[in-house]
C-alpha cells in the first residue's frame, strides 16, 4: 500500500478541530444534555415557508437556479445583502463590494489566502473564534493573541503586542475580532472601544475582519441601539465587514457574505473561483426570496425573545447552582456564555467527569486561544437544549464541580 | 483611502480565469452564437422532478436539511456515490473513501493544500483543465507540460518530464488528468495506455488524480465499454477519483465528489472544515434522493444522446464548411472539440474577428496549456447551442478563418 505521510504537504494541522470535533461525537451520545454544539436551534427554522419559497423558485426560475452561476454570488442576493448591511447602519455599502460565500467560513479562508504570506501577523483576541484561527493557522500566519477584557478587546494589549512584532521585525497585518456577542466568550465590545480600536487600527495600518454573525440576535435593543458597525466607522476602508443568513434564517443553507473594498472583492472573485467556481445557485435564490417576502425580518423579534429566554435560563441557574470561585460572562445577545473555574481546576478534566458522572457536554477553552492558554474555562451554549434541560444540565454539571472541587 | 496593493499576498494569480472569464463576457452579448462556455445544457435539468423530490424533502426532513451537517458530506449521499461508482467499475470503493465536495473544483483546491508545499511539481497535459491548473498554480506548485496524443497522454514524454525533474532535484508528486472525454481536448486515454500508466505512475511514485466528470457521457457504449477508471487498476491507493452530479444532473446543485484512501479522506475532512465546515445540506440531499428516484440513471441514455446530436452536428459543420490545414478532434463524449488552426494562425486575434465579423465566441488556448503555448489552438463547446446554431455558426467561423488565410 501507499505511504502517504511523505506526500502531505506541511499545511492542515487544525488541531483546534480536532479536539472541537471529538467532543462534539462524544456529546451526540443519546441522553447527554449537550451544551457543545454552536449551532443555532433547528426550532428557529421556518421549514414550511422554505418550503413554499423553493416551490416557487423552482416553478419560475428552476434552469437558472440549477445551472452555474457567478462566483461573487446571485445579483438578487447581492441587492439584499446591501439592504441588510444598510439596515444595521452601514449607509454607504455598495454593490460591488459584495461576495457571497459558502458561509462565512469560507470568506474567513479566501480571505486568509488574499493577505496572508508565511509568518504575516494576525492579531486574535484570547479567546477567539476557533474557526477563524483554524483557518489562518493553515496558511502559516503567526497567530498572535490579546487579552480580552468583559467590553472587549484590550486596546492597551493589542498596542503592546502590536509593537513588539515590529520591533521584532515582525509583519502586523490583520486584527480579526467577533464584536458583536462574542463566539466563544459572549462578551461585546463596547462602543467607545469600537472608535479608539480604529483609531490604533488606522495608525498601525492594519486590516480589521470584522466578522458579525450574531449581531441581529439581540436580547435587549436600548441596550445594543448605541453599537455601530466599525465598517460604519471606516472612511479609509480598511474594514472588511462579514455576516451570514445561517443564524437568522439557517445554516443548512450556505450563504455568508464578505462586504469589502472594492479591490478586495476583485481578488476574491479569483479566488473563490479557484476555490468552488461559485456557491450552490438554489440556496442563495431561497435566501434571496425568503428576505424579499419579509420572512428573515419578520422573524427577528421571535428568534431574538428564543435566544434571550433560553440565556436567562441558563443564567438563572448558574447563579442557583454554582459554587463561589466560578465565574461566567453575561451575554448581551448570541448563544453562549463563557465560563472560567478556579485556577486549579482543568476543564478537560471537568468534562470527562461530567460526560461519565452527569451526561453534560460543553466545549474546553484552550482550543480558543491561540497561544493554548485557557485550561480553566469552558464555553457553554445555550441554543440546542430545552429550558428545562438547560436548568437540569447547569445544576448537574455544578454538582460535578462541587465533587471536585471537594 | 488605504492602500491594499502592499497588503494582498503572493498567491492568486490564477490568470487562466481572467482571461477566459474576459471572453465568457463578450460572449454573452445578444446575439453571440457561443461555443465559449463549458456549462452542461440546462436543457437537459429535470426541473420538475427536482421540484418534487426537493418539496418531499423539506417536507420529511427539513430540519436536518437546513442545519449544519457532516463536512464530509450527508451520508446518505455517500451511499450513493458508493453506488454510482461499483456502477462504473470501481468494485472495492468504501464509504469511508467518500467525501463530497462542493463541485470538483472544491475537490481540486483541497487536494492542492493536502499535497503541495511551495515547488512540488504537478504533471498536467498540455492542454488540461483550466481550473485544476488555477488550483495548483495558487499553491505554487511547479506546473509541468506533459504531451497529448490523440490517445491521450504521451507516456515517452512523461517519463522523460519526470526524469528530468529528478535529474534537478525536483520533487514530482502529482499526475493530473482527465481521461475520459477531456476538456479541453475531448481526446479519451485508451485502455492500453491505462495499463502503462499506472504501472509507469507506480514505478515513479506519483499520486494520480483521475478528474471524470464527463464519463457517463459518452456517445457509443461499445467504444467505451472497454475503458475502465484507473481508480480500477490501482491496488496501492495511488489513485485519487473524482467526479461529480453537474454534468448528468445539475451544477448549481453543488455536489462533486473524492474517492481516496482513508488516510487522505481524513486530511480532507480537516481541510474542508476550515474552508467551509461543510456543504450545502439541502442540495446534497436533493441529489440523493433523485438518484434513489432513479431519475439521474434513467435519464443518462437521453442526455448521451442529446450531447451525441450536437457534437455530429458540429462535426459535420466542420467538416463542410472548415478550409484545408484546420484540424479538430472526434471525441467520444464530453462537450468538447478541439480546433488546431495552421501554424500562422493566432487563436486571439481569430477569436476578435469573428466576435466582430461573425458574432460567433470561442475559448482561445494558451489558458489551458500550463506552458503558455497552443496559440494556434482553440475549444469549442457544443453544449449550449441548438444544433441549426451550431451548425450556423461553424459556417461563419469558417468564413473568418478563410478571411484569415486569404
Amino acid at each position: 500500500m501507499m505511504d502517504y505521510s511523505f506526500l502531505f504537504s506541511d499545511d492542515v494541522q487544525v488541531m483546534e478541530y480536532s479536539a472541537i470535533r471529538r467532543m462534539a461525537k462524544l456529546a451526540m451520545q443519546p441522553g447527554i444534555i449537550s451544551f457543545s454544539g454552536g449551532f443555532p436551534s433547528a426550532e428557529t427554522f421556518p421549514v414550511t415557508e422554505i418550503r413554499d419559497v423553493t416551490a416557487s423558485i423552482l416553478e419560475t426560475e428552476g434552469k437558472a437556479a440549477l445551472q452555474y452561476g457567478m462566483t461573487l454570488g446571485h445579483s438578487g442576493l447581492h441587492e439584499v445583502v446591501l439592504e441588510c448591511v444598510q439596515a444595521r447602519g452601514i449607509p454607504d455599502a455598495a454593490l460591488n463590494q459584495i461576495a457571497i460565500t459558502s458561509g462565512s467560513q469560507q470568506a474567513l479562508d479566501l480571505l486568509g489566502r488574499l493577505f496572508i504570506n508565511p509568518g504575516d501577523c494576525v492579531f486574535f483576541e484570547l479567546p477567539s473564534y476557533v474557526g477563524a484561527i483554524a483557518a489562518f493557522r493553515n496558511l502559516r500566519a503567526k497567530l498572535v493573541g490579546v487579552r480580552q477584557q468583559l467590553d472587549g478587546i484590550d486596546l492597551a494589549d493589542l498596542a503592546r503586542q502590536v509593537d513588539q512584532e515590529r520591533r521584532q521585525n515582525g509583519r502586523p497585518k490583520i486584527l480579526y475580532l467577533v464584536p458583536n456577542f462574542q463566539n466563544p466568550s459572549g462578551v461585546t465590545l463596547s462602543q467607545e472601544k469600537r472608535r479608539q480600536l480604529m483609531e490604533l487600527c488606522n495608525r498601525e495600518n492594519l486590516v480589521v475582519i470584522e466578522d458579525d454573525p450574531y449581531g441581529e440576535i439581540y436580547f435587549d435593543s436600548t441596550v445594543v441601539s448605541r453599537l455601530k458597525p466599525l465598517r460604519s466607522m471606516d472612511p479609509e476602508g480598511r474594514v472588511i465587514y462579514l455576516s451570514t443568513f445561517s443564524k437568522i434564517l439557517c445554516p443548512g443553507l450556505r450563504t455568508g457574505w464578505v462586504l469589502a473594498s472594492p479591490l478586495v472583492i476583485e481578488k476574491l472573485d479569483l479566488a473563490k473561483q479557484a476555490a468552488d467556481l461559485c456557491g450552490s445557485m438554489l440556496d442563495q435564490r431561497i435566501v434571496a426570496e425568503c428576505w424579499k417576502r419579509g420572512i428573515i425580518q419578520n422573524r427577528l423579534p421571535e428568534i431574538r425573545s428564543f435566544y434571550r429566554k433560553r440565556c436567562n435560563v441558563m443564567l438563572g441557574a448558574l447563579r442557583e447552582f454554582m459554587p463561589a470561585g466560578i465565574s461566567w460572562t453575561e451575554p448581551l445577545g448570541g448563544l453562549f456564555i463563557w465560563m472560567t473555574l478556579s485556577e486549579r481546576l482543568n476543564s478537560e478534566l471537568l468534562l470527562n467527569a461530567s460526560l461519565e458522572q452527569a451526561g453534560v457536554s460543553f466545549v474546553i477553552g484552550p482550543p480558543f486561544f491561540v497561544n493554548r492558554e485557557g485550561s480553566n474555562t469552558l464555553r457553554l451554549a445555550f441554543s440546542k437544549e430545552s429550558e428545562d434541560n438547560i436548568a437540569l444540565g447547569i445544576e448537574k454539571l455544578a454538582q460535578v464541580i462541587r465533587h471536585h472541587l471537594s
